[in-house]
C-alpha cells in the first residue's frame, strides 16, 4: 500500500487552531504521511510565534518559509503573496507531495493555491464556501476555483461551493477542526491554569477570578486607516466598563501596525487597570479561557465558530465577520462606542442562556478530514459543472 | 469632469489581439485615460515581440514589467506568476489607476488580479465565464472571483459568471474585441500582401498562391511531456499532405520549449518543403491570411473565435479548446495522425459552406468596453450573491 | 548644457543624516538633477519613519521601494537584499539615471550597487574605505569593488580605497556630510527646544535640564543572540547610575527585535525613572541634544563622526565601531557592566577637555560632493590597478 | 571526527568544468561531505543542460535552484541575481553547510556570496584575483571582499588578492581544476570518439578528419548591442576560410540571444558548409577535441587556461579575456575581420611550436582544494589588513 504525502501549509496562528486536530489525524493515519510547512506570520515573534506551539505540540516541520514583507500598506500584502508563490513553488518542488492543503481565506493562502495548482499538484481547500466582508471574501472563492477538492465546515458552505460550479462529489462537509478542540474543552471546562502565571502578558495584575471578558480585535483590511481609531473605541469602552479583561494582540494584516500601535499607545498613556494584554495562548487554554468568560468582544472568527459550540456570548464588532453563518450567541454591533458598551453590558448577563450549536461541526472534524484525504480520488484537472 | 485612469496589463501576444480595439477606444474616450502595462512574454523576442507591434500601433507604454522566469518546467510558471505579483504591485502603486483590467486566462493573469485586488483597486476581468480544459480553466475562474466587474465575450459566458455568484449588474456581454479586427478584415478580405516578402519566416519558398492552410499549435500545460510528440504528429501529417502551409510558432508556456524544439528538430532533419515557419504577424494580416486560407489547423483560440466570425474551417486538435462555445466551422480531433489527416482533407473542401457566426461579437466590442469602463460604478468590495 | 541625473538611494534613517546636505547641494546645483529613492527601513514606522523627515525637509521622492522582509534571523537580511536588487533594478530601469549613489555599508546597500553596476550605470559609493567589525565590513568593501567613483570621508579611507586597487583619480576625500550639520549646530549650540515637549517619547518625565546623557545602542549582527543581553547590560548601568538619559531606539538589523524587545521588557518591568525613550529626532535637533549632553553612550557611528567634530565624550560599547578612525573623544569598552559604569562616570567629567577634530570633514562636504558629481568623468567600466 | 559540509554552487556549464575534479575530491575526502547545488543556466536546456552532465558524472544534487529571468537586457541580469540571493538564502538555510563555495566571476555568483555571507556562513571563493574587462571584473573582486577564504588559480592572482587587503594566510594558490582534466587528456591525447556521431549537432557533415579548428564566442556584456555583429564577423571569416570547424554555442548572458540569433540567422541563410554547430560536450571530450585541433578561435577562457596547458594555439578575439594572465599560445585580435582571418591563418601553422605552460596549475588542483577545505580554519568574520 502506497502512502499519500499530504502537504499542509500553515501561514498564521489562527489557521493553526483551525487545522490542528486534522494534522494529528493525518499524522496518525496509516495511509497518509504529513508534510508540514510553516510559513508567513506563523514564524514571526510579533504575531505570536505559532511555530513554537506547533513544535511543542510534537509536529515535525518539513519546511519553514519566510515570506512576510514589512510595510504599513496594502502593497506589502500583495508582495508577501507574490513572494509566497515563489517560495512555496520551490518548497513543493522539493517535497513532491501527492496533495497540498490550503486553509481558509487569509490573503497569503492564494500563494499556496497557485504554487500547487500551477505545478499540477492536487489542491485541497479547507473551509471554503463561507461569506465575509472584505479581501478575504475574494481570496476564499479564488481558492475554491483553484482547488480540486473542498472540505467545508458547514452545510451552508457546501451548498455555496457546489453552486459556484464545483463537482458535488468533491465537496465534503467535515465541520471545522477547531470544534474538535472546543469539544474536548467542553467535556471538562474548568479553568485549570492561571493565565497570568502561565502566559505573563503585560499590564496590570487584574482580578479576573470573579469574572472577566476576553477581547480580540483584528484590523479590517479595506478600512486600513481606521484600524487604530476602531481599536481605540473598543479600548475606551472596555476601560470605562472596568470589567477585568484579557486582551489579545491582533495577527498580521496590512493594518496590523495601526491596531498594534493603537493598543500600545493607549496602554502607555492610560495604563488601563482592568486590562491584561497577551500575545497568544495555546488553543486549548484559549478556549478554556473563553468558556469561563462572561463574553468575547471583538471581531475574531472564534466568536462565530468555537463560541457557538461552547455557548459563549459574543459582541461582534464591525464588518469583519459579516456574512458568516452564525448562532444565537453572536450579537453584532457597529464601531460606535455607545453601541459597544450597551452590547457588552447586555451580553455578559446572557451566559447561562446560550445553547451549544453544532453548525460548524460535532468534534470529529480532524478524523473526517484525514479519512477523506486517504480515500478521495486525487485530481488536478477539473472543469466547471455548468 | 474627472477622467478615469484605466490600467490594462498585456502579458502576451495573443492577449494583445484580444484587447487592441478596446485599447484604442479607451485611448479615444473623453472620460478615460489609458495606462498601458506590457509585461511577461509580450516583451520577449522569442515569443514574438508583441511589444514592437504595440508600439508601432501607436500606443504609449507606461510600464514594462520583466517577469518571465526561464526553466522548462511548471515550477517556472508558478514563479513567474509570483514575481509578477511583486512587480505589478509596484507598478500599480506607482501608476495609481482607478481600475485595472486583466485579460482572459493565461497563467500570469492571476498576478495582475492579485496585485490589483489586494491593493483595493477595482479589478475588471475581460473574457471570463468560458470553459476549457487545463490550468487556464482554474486561472480564469479564479480571476472572476477576484474581479469586481466582468466583461465577457458571449451569452454563455455571461450566464456562467452570474451562476458563479457574481452580481448580474456587474456582468456585461461585450463580445470579443478580436472580432472587431475580424469585422474590418471581413469587409475587404483580399490578401493584400505577400506573407514571405513582408514577414520573411524560415523554410522553403512555398507556393502558397494556389491555396494554403495555416497551422498554429500550442503546448498544453497539463500534458507537458507530450508537447513535443503532439506537435511532431501534426508536422508529419502536414508534411505528408504536401499542401502549402504557413506554420506559426507557439507562445510561452511551461511546454513551449517542447513544442519549439519539436518544430526545430523536424525542420532540421526533414526540411519539409511545403511548410514556411513564422514567428508571428500583426493581427490584421494574420486574419487576412486566415480568411484566404483553406483551413486552420492546431489548437489556437483564433479557430474558435475569429474563424467563427470569418467563416474559416478549423481542424481543432486535442483538449486545449475543450469546453469553449464553438460554431459549425470547428471540427475536433484527437492527436491521432490518421484522424488529423482525414480531418484536414475534409475541412479544406468545406470553405464555401461555412457561415459567419456572431457568437463572440459583432465587431464593436472595443467601443462597448470603453463605454462601460467610463460609466460603470467602480467598486472593490463585493460578496457572493448566494 | 545637459544636466546629469543623479539617483541617490536612501535605505535607512542614519544614512539620511549622512547624505542630507549633499542631497540639498545636488538639488541646487545647476548641472545636476536629483532623483531621490527612499527604500527599505527608511519607509517603515517601526524604524523611525525617515521618509517623513525627508519629505518635511522639502525633498521630492521619485520612488519608494518596499523591500524589507520580516523575520528575526539573518536569512531575512539576505532575502531583503535579494528583493532589493530586483526592485531597484526596476527603479533604475525606469528612472534612467546618469549615475547612482550608494551610501556606506548597511547590508542592503549592496542591492543598490548590484542593480546599478549590472545595468552599466556609473556607481558612486559614499564613505567607503573605512574599517569596522562585522558584515558591514564585507559589504562596504564589496561596494567599493562594484563602484566606479569613490567619495570617502577621511584621508585614511582614501588611502585604503586606493590600496584596494582603485584608480586614485576616481577617489575623492569629501569628508562626511553629517559634519556639515554638526558644523551648523556648533556655530550656535544652544538647546533651543524641549525634547520631551517636541518629540514626546515614552517613559518618565525626566529632569534633564541639569545635565543628561544620550544612549543609542544598535544590535551587532554577528552576535545576533546576544543583542538582547547586551542592551540589558547598558540599561542596568544607566538605570543604576540614575543620570537623566535620553535613549534612542535602534534601527533595523537582523537583531533589531532582540534589542527592541530587551528595551521594551526592561521598561515594562523596571520602569526606569531616569530614562526617556525616543524613536528618533531630526538630525539637527539630535546633534543639538548631543552637544549639550555630558556624554554619548552606546555603539552609534555618530559617536565616532559627529561627536569628534562636536567635541562630545563618547563611551563606545562593544565591537560595532571597531576599526573606525576615531578621535580622542571616544573611550572604548566591552559589554561588561562594571566597565561601562566606570567609563560613563569618567567620561561625563571630561566634557570641557575634548577638542573639536576634523578627521571626518570641515562642514562643506555636501557642496564638495555635488561639485564632484557635476564634473567627474562618469564611467562604468574599470579594471583593478595592479 | 566531525565531517565538514561543503556546499558548492554551480550556476553554469563553464563553471562546472572549472570545479569538477574538486567536487570529486571533496566527495571522496573522509573529512568532507559535498552538498551540491545546481542553479541558474546550468539547469536550462538552451544553455547546454550542464545538469545532465553533472548527474551522469555520478554527482547527487542536493538542490536545484531555478533563478534565470528571461529578457534580452541587462535588467534581467540584475533581477536574476536578486532572485538568486533570495532562493540561495533559503537553500543554505535548509542545507546548513559549514562553508559555501562560490566559483569565479559570473554575474550570478554574487548571489551565492551574499546569501552565504549575510547568514554568517564561511564563504570560499574559487579563482579570484584575476583581471578581465567588463562586469565580471567587478563581480570577481566583490566576491573576494565578501569571501573569507580564497583559492586562486595562479601566483599573479594570489598576489592581487593579498594586495586587496586579504589576510595572506587565507589565500591559497591551488591552480585551476580545469587543468586536472587537461592533464588527464594530455597523457593520452588521441581523439577517441567521432564528434558528430557522439554529439550530433546541426549543420553540414564536415570533413574534420584531416584537420579542423574549434570556435567558441560568447557575448561581451558591456558591448551588448554588438554581440550579433561581432559573432557575424567571426562566422564570415571562418566560412570564407573554408577550414572544417566545430562551433560551440555561447552560454547565458544579457547578450546571449544577440549571439545566438546571429549564429542562427547566418546558418539559415548561408548554410556554411564547413561548420558544424554544437551545444556542448562533456569537458573531457571537449579538451580532446581541442588538443587535436589546429587552433581555438573566439573569446573563451578555455583558450587562456586549458589551452595554455595543452599547448593549443588560440586566436582570442576582443576584450572578454583582457587582463587575464596568458601564455605564448594566445594571439589577441580585435573584431576586425581581416585581423581575425590573418590571425587564424598564422596560428594554425604554429601548433607544433607551442609549449605546455603550467601558469594555471599542474593537474592536481582538485585534490589540493579538498585538502585545504578539510584543514583550513573556517571563519566568517574578517577585517581588511591595512
Amino acid at each position: 500500500m502506497s502512502v499519500r504525502k499530504i502537504c499542509v501549509v500553515v501561514t498564521a496562528r489562527p489557521s493553526y487552531s483551525r487545522i490542528k486536530t486534522a494534522l494529528k489525524a493525518i499524522q496518525e493515519h496509516p495511509k497518509l504521511q504529513l508534510q508540514l510547512v510553516v510559513a508567513g506570520s506563523a514564524l514571526l515573534g510579533r504575531y505570536g510565534n505559532a511555530v513554537d506551539y506547533i513544535e511543542s505540540d510534537g509536529f515535525k516541520i518539513d519546511a519553514k518559509v519566510f515570506m512576510v514583507l514589512e510595510g504599513e500598506n496594502k502593497t506589502s500584502m500583495a508582495k508577501t503573496t507574490g513572494l509566497g508563490v515563489m517560495e512555496l513553488a520551490n518548497t513543493f518542488y522539493n517535497l513532491k507531495p501527492d496533495a497540498v492543503v490550503t486553509i481558509a481565506d487569509r490573503f497569503e493562502t492564494l500563494a499556496t493555491s497557485i504554487a500547487a495548482a500551477y505545478q499540477n499538484i492536487p489542491l485541497i481547500h479547507i473551509q471554503g464556501g463561507e461569506v465575509t466582508g472584505n479581501i478575504d471574501e475574494k481570496v476564499r472563492h479564488a481558492n475554491t476555483k483553484l482547488a480540486d477538492i473542498h472540505l467545508v465546515a458547514s452545510e451552508d458552505a457546501k451548498v455555496r461551493v457546489i453552486k459556484m460550479g464545483e463537482d458535488a462529489q468533491y465537496v465534503f462537509n467535515t465541520g471545522c477542526p477547531s470544534i474538535d478542540i472546543a469539544n474536548k474543552v467542553k467535556k471538562s471546562p474548568e479553568l485549570n491554569f492561571n493565565p497570568i502565571e502561565k502566559y505573563g502578558g503585560v499590564g496590570n495584575d487584574i482580578n479576573w477570578q470573579t469574572g472577566y471578558i476576553v477581547v480580540m480585535q483584528h484590523p479590517v483590511t479595506t478600512e486600513y486607516t481606521k484600524a487604530k481609531e476602531n481599536v481605540l473605541s473598543t479600548l475606551r469602552v472596555v476601560h470605562k466598563l472596568g470589567i477585568p479583561a484579557f486582551w489579545f494582540w491582533p495577527n498580521v494584516d496590512a493594518g496590523a501596525d495601526g491596531t498594534s500601535n493603537g493598543i500600545r499607545l493607549y496602554r502607555e498613556i492610560y495604563k488601563p487597570e482592568n486590562i491584561r494584554f497577551f500575545k497568544n495562548m495555546i488553543p486549548e487554554d484559549f478556549l478554556r479561557l473563553l468558556i469561563n468568560s462572561k463574553c468575547l468582544v471583538g471581531n475574531s472568527s472564534v466568536g462565530i465558530r468555537e463560541c457557538a459550540y461552547l455557548g459563549v456570548p459574543v459582541v461582534n464588532i464591525g464588518t469583519r465577520q459579516q456574512g458568516r453563518t452564525r448562532g444565537v450567541n453572536v450579537f453584532d454591533v457597529s464601531y460606535n462606542e455607545d453601541d459597544i458598551e450597551l452590547a457588552i453590558k447586555n451580553r455578559i448577563t446572557k451566559k447561562s442562556q446560550i445553547p451549544s450549536d453544532s453548525i460548524y461541526g460535532n468534534g470529529n472534524s480532524g478524523e473526517k478530514i484525514a479519512n477523506i484525504l486517504a480515500d478521495v480520488a486525487l485530481r488536478f484537472h477539473k472543469t466547471i459543472s455548468y
